[in-house]
């Protein structure tokens, strides 16, 4: 198929205009050590918005003939962009949600190249360095707001969902929007961009012209779950663990809509860290929500978090059908005692030092055939651990099912083998089943194919 | 039934909190010569703005006890509501754009009884100064703004639309908003409402802050036609008239979507005035827009025109089914004309002084029985003035469906009498009952109850 | 002398840039009726500005050749002048500031002329009517805003003033500035001058980017005392009395520089209201002040008082001597004290209206050579009567000095007489003599010929 | 001599007020390797403007008990000092411009040590790795806005200038604002105070209410040249070396009032670096001015030019004297020429990357006893060279006057021995002796004790 194509050259809107020489050159550089492969990815991911697709090779392949140049002229830098996906223009003119997209991608690559990598200040072996690295890239992409009160909502959920379920998110943002709270997403479509155009709607309805839209994303994944062009502030993390860990240190709550096995694993994420014995009394409120045809789902949700990581995982998150006003209240309330909290403790509100994050959640799982299969998948470990390996499985399927890398390995190697002990593999067996049923594994329309195989 | 009801205290936002103790005093004096009628009544309907209902009589009915009270402050002037509708408050708090209209309905109110009634310099019985008090209410509302290139569109449509006829009418407005387009409209629900939600989101994506939602209502009308929160500049014109005449001076091109008599109401008054030899060069872009399923609508309304003010008419109109983006286009376009034209001319862009409007369309047509019973409904007069006569048709229409007089003149005298020629009367019975079958005379789910009877 | 003039076309900066075609033709009729004259001796002061001289004759023979001319464009109305002086102009653009006032000239022009004058809404003959008339400019004007707590000193004092009091006006101003208070001062040079430039000094080292510096002036005065460009807000009232009523009832405290007559006008004014039976209660801060070398001039003016209103009208002024930061503390104190005495009250902070003025301070006094000699000056009357009979002396005296109709009628028909008791008509004379003596009638180096004769 | 000091808790204004846990520690970190004693230092510095004095050992000797500490807290930094001079506070609140200048310190302090040093990305020992240093380091305090065109005008000249010459200094700043120019200084008092003061005033008559105030010290500096409170934008260079590239490098033009060595040494910095032969062609306007008082200084400058550096050397500046408005004016076509070369070459406004910088102008010159005494001073080497040591000549000599470390040499040492050939000896000699006799060696009323002997 022939796709539509631009060319064009880009003025910033509000980011990094200004870059040293030695930058733009990095930028350029197409060798192994440059950036220009990375910047082209990513560039074209956000470009592709709109056209949603399951995974990162299909674009590249789709839209092979684009090109982005980064050029030096006297009021600035400019982009020059040749072969990009026609939706992100208007009338030849280049969506200015996007262009803003677009040099956020060029100053988060440059930062994490010239600040973070290879510079002795931040050890990114140690918990310290890494959780210190999300600060800084945070920081310098201006997320973190002293003088804000808590109110930053990260609603999660998949981005293939029914139209009920989108529309019911779109009413939950709406009425956090109305209550003047912020919404902070993994920028994809469905429930990470529902909850952001209702918000649009109620922060109107308010005069909250200051409506803050974060989007959280990664090389790996944005292809597959391109920024919509709603999100006012977007960053491009290293890696999926420390966008993992930039939405629960940024964020103060975080609003769970249906999803699949990504939604899965940012659940497992986030009971894992919240299951660490350090984070017994921090306040986190965390709601699991959809409309009435979405109960079944999370009855098997609670159902599998009981079965494997027991009661006490449960009493950390509520559930609520079909109510998006009380969502929006009981969100509401959650930042009044995440505020009181943080005061007691003079933590900051901007940034959640006091949330132990365990190396396990932070250093990358590279989910190669032989580590799915060597997951330690039984109970007789802690229940955070046991959820920080449930969480690689999940993790693992994700990058099965839309991940360039993850892609190729399947075509290569065939299946991932995941094992363990039966009163764990039961309940994952079945969930992964409900997914594929539900058809919550893949853009719909497709068939699935599965990329794991469980092991009994 | 019993309804939910808040008593609170409001501080202004935005608009006119600054009053003399004379003007306090008048908007608390109930007497004839008083202005708290007035206040009460138009902020009952900011107010219930979500409920929508089909009359003034049913909403004042149900809200028998509210009241509103304006104190004056060391810091201003503050709103006391007693017994408002519970819908315009989010937790107990007004939204704030539903404060913003409290008090824009306070500062037109105060302008037109101190500045405009009874003033010398404004003669109302004059064409001119009908037109000229127009221009000072809508500068005091900061509504014409200089240096501002033509971009507002005016959409008018029914309040009472189908599903798909709204959600056609929001990606309309999206595709507008993307392309720096405002939206003015008569800021009730339907087709009102959808082009602004719409727009919002391309504004959103575009980062136009500054997007402009402008409501321009009538104390008659805004029971019926409650304004959306997202009306960022609401504007009260005294009456329905000079509302009209607030339209098409401040805007610059009109997109109609479905609806019913009212609808049909305001193509008749612009045709009139485009019609009008004095405006045949005029540029003045007008749509009528749809989705596929309202196809049959717009044909019933071109065969009407096309029957009773002919072919001339049906030039100054282009008619685009299923196609928002291309509505967009081609009104962008439009508005570029509209500029070259008052360039050439030295007209201002805020304020169509060109546009020649004749009396017939500035004056108030009072809808009593004999006045409606007197219309000239034949062909053998000038094609501007027939249209004219047609409007005040639907006007009465309008007034006796809707309009708490209209309402309680009905239920006293009976049907309106409609008398005219063959050649007009038989398409405007079969108009009227083709709005009748297709619902579009009331909202939804009631029995429309004829307010007239055609007599050929 | 051959003036350098400039021609220009000036787009609006701020205000008004909206105008009817009516005001249009209104403010180019040359006619009685019309506007124009006072349109052009406005706005040829406001262009004068720097160049300053006593009176507005000169003015008017030194730049005969000025023109102006308001014109209709399709963005907005631009002004179009010829032979304006060079003074206005930084390479042949005019300084923004005054562009601002040039578009206040015509905001408030027409403003009066069509709201206020011939309105039945405005009786200008009652004391209710003169003060609605004085809120409704202000508030047009948009000086008058909401929410905002007592800041706003105003600063009288002679626009004629020495080096060393034009340095201490100044360095007040600075002090005031570092403690957020505002500036609103008649907007000419010298006393009028200073504290505004001090007073941008210190908003800007406090980041004070809102930093509120008002003038407020009349057609009669303004030629004599042109608003200098830092002048943000220029409001221009009908006449002498509104004038000082804008100047109490807007401001919240009076700091008293040394000055001339007209200085000594505006202390009567003041006091002749304070000493009103109905605001013996009222919080007014007054300071007079001035550096070390000024002491005697306010023992004089205190001794004056003291002889002739007696010492309850000592009680209503501290003066203080070489002590700029003590000015700021003790004006700063005073705010808050009118800031809770209004809250008691429930008085609004933007207007005072709980101040007493009689009609006497109101109702224009034309100060002919008839009116001059009849005024009632003696102790035979309540003091507050006496100090406005006192004001009317002085208010002559200026009109003599400055005035084009003063000096037309003094060339005509030879000194004013001022008749009165010798226990008054002394110290008035020895008043007045100090001030010829100390070379505070005219701008220094001319010689100054008294428009005026004591009669004991 | 006890001074007033306050101690008191200070909330962030505007800059980085967002710290990590190891950023606050090092801060308070009181080692060797920690920040705290950079930090104390400069932040006294800051804190002491406006009573100012020459050297940093007086300054730390007045406020031996002065103390500041980080403070993290819920809704960010804070910082508490103790022991703080008065000056700093109006009414016990400290002035929000100092506010600034303190979190300004903390901003750059921590980027250098962060970001800067010891980051294997900047090879500070290569002339490439300074500039990019100093471009990271004003990118990173937001000095560099792309999109601005030309208009930052650098102001150089004495901190210890005669009133005559402040004033002039005054209003060349104020024909500067009035022509929208931007003003950049080192920031302390005397010719960096002046056009500062004045262009604030010609800003506030333009409206133009983004006037930039760009201050650039360095740690051994502060301490003598406090910022004043006006400048808007404050950063701290690492060193003398890179503060004087800053200046260079950010700015489009410089204009040099009178001054002492150190007016001499910047004088010298930048004429060895335009007359290095690369720099042939740029585009750099230089104006050396004063008022009528001060034409023998710049006389006295212009010989020594001549007699060491030649021909080539005074035809890359232009002295005017007592003509503010012509040094605005030939300043603001100055700018259209830089703009007009950049465009030409596509070099960036906000950064001169074109002028080559040679490591000799880069690389810290440190005045021990024994380099001061090994400067090569004669005729024998290029002209851009001879430039580069005479200004180490004068560099040595500021250090020995007014810094630190200089002056606990001097204490120890003795005076620094100067050598060189007669014929560049000669003219040095006369140069100084000038100065010590024109009291242009240090504040007035002090007896300059000189720490340098001319050896010819």
């Amino acid at each position: 198929m022939k796709q539509d194509v631009v060319d064009a050259r880009i003025s910033p809107a509000g980011h990094l205009a200004v870059l040293s020489k030695t930058e733009v050159n990095k930028l350029l550089d197409t060798s192994q050590g440059g950036l220009y492969r990375l910047l082209h990815n990513c560039s074209l991911a956000v470009l592709n918005c709109g056209n949603y697709m399951d995974d990162g090779k299909e674009l590249l392949e789709r839209y092979k003939s684009f090109e982005i140049r980064v050029l030096q002229e006297e009021r600035g830098i400019k982009l020059e962009v040749k072969g990009a996906p026609a939706t992100a223009f208007v009338d030849g003119h280049m969506i200015k949600g996007i262009k803003e997209h677009l040099f956020a991608v060029l100053r988060d690559i440059i930062y994490v190249s010239d600040e973070i990598n290879d510079n002795p200040k931040f050890d990114l072996q140690s918990s310290e360095g890494v959780t210190n690295s999300v600060f800084h890239i945070l920081r310098n992409a201006n997320i973190l707001k002293a003088g804000k009160l808590p109110q930053l909502v990260v609603c999660w959920g998949g981005h293939s969902i029914s139209r009920e379920e989108y529309d019911y998110s779109k009413v939950v943002g709406y009425q956090m929007g109305l209550r003047g709270l912020d919404i902070c997403t993994g920028c994809g479509p469905g429930a990470m961009k529902g909850p952001m155009k209702g918000a649009t709607i109620g922060h109107a309805k308010q005069r909250i012209g200051t409506g803050h839209y974060i989007g959280i994303t990664e090389p790996g994944i944005i292809a597959a779950e391109a920024p919509n062009p709603i999100v006012n502030d977007l960053v491009i993390m290293p890696d999926i663990e420390k966008r993992l860990e930039a939405f629960v240190r940024a964020g103060h709550g975080i609003v769970v809509f249906p999803g699949g096995v990504g939604t899965a694993e940012e659940i497992l994420y986030l009971l894992g860290i919240l299951l660490h014995p350090d984070n017994k009394d921090i306040s986190f409120p965390l709601i699991f929500t959809g409309p009435a045809g979405s109960e079944e789902y999370f009855k098997q949700i609670n159902r599998f978090i009981g079965e494997t990581l027991g009661l006490a995982a449960q009493q950390r998150y509520k559930i609520i059908i079909d109510d998006p006003a009380r969502v929006a209240r009981d969100m509401k309330e959650g930042m009044q005692r995440v505020r009181e909290f943080r005061q007691q403790r003079e933590d900051a509100y901007y940034f959640n030092w006091g949330l132990k994050i365990s190396p396990d959640f932070q250093q990358p799982f590279n989910p190669t055939h032989e580590n799915m299969a060597a997951l330690k998948l039984h109970k007789d470990q802690e229940s955070h651990l046991l959820a920080a390996n449930l969480r690689r499985v999940f993790s693992g399927i994700v990058s099965g099912n839309v991940k360039d890398d993850g892609i190729r390995a399947i075509e290569q190697h065939g299946h991932f083998e995941i094992k363990g002990d039966a009163e764990i593999m039961g309940p994952v067996d079945e969930l992964l089943s409900a997914f594929v049923k539900q058809q919550r594994m893949k853009l719909p329309g497709k068939t699935y194919k599965p990329c794991y195989r469980i092991v009994k």
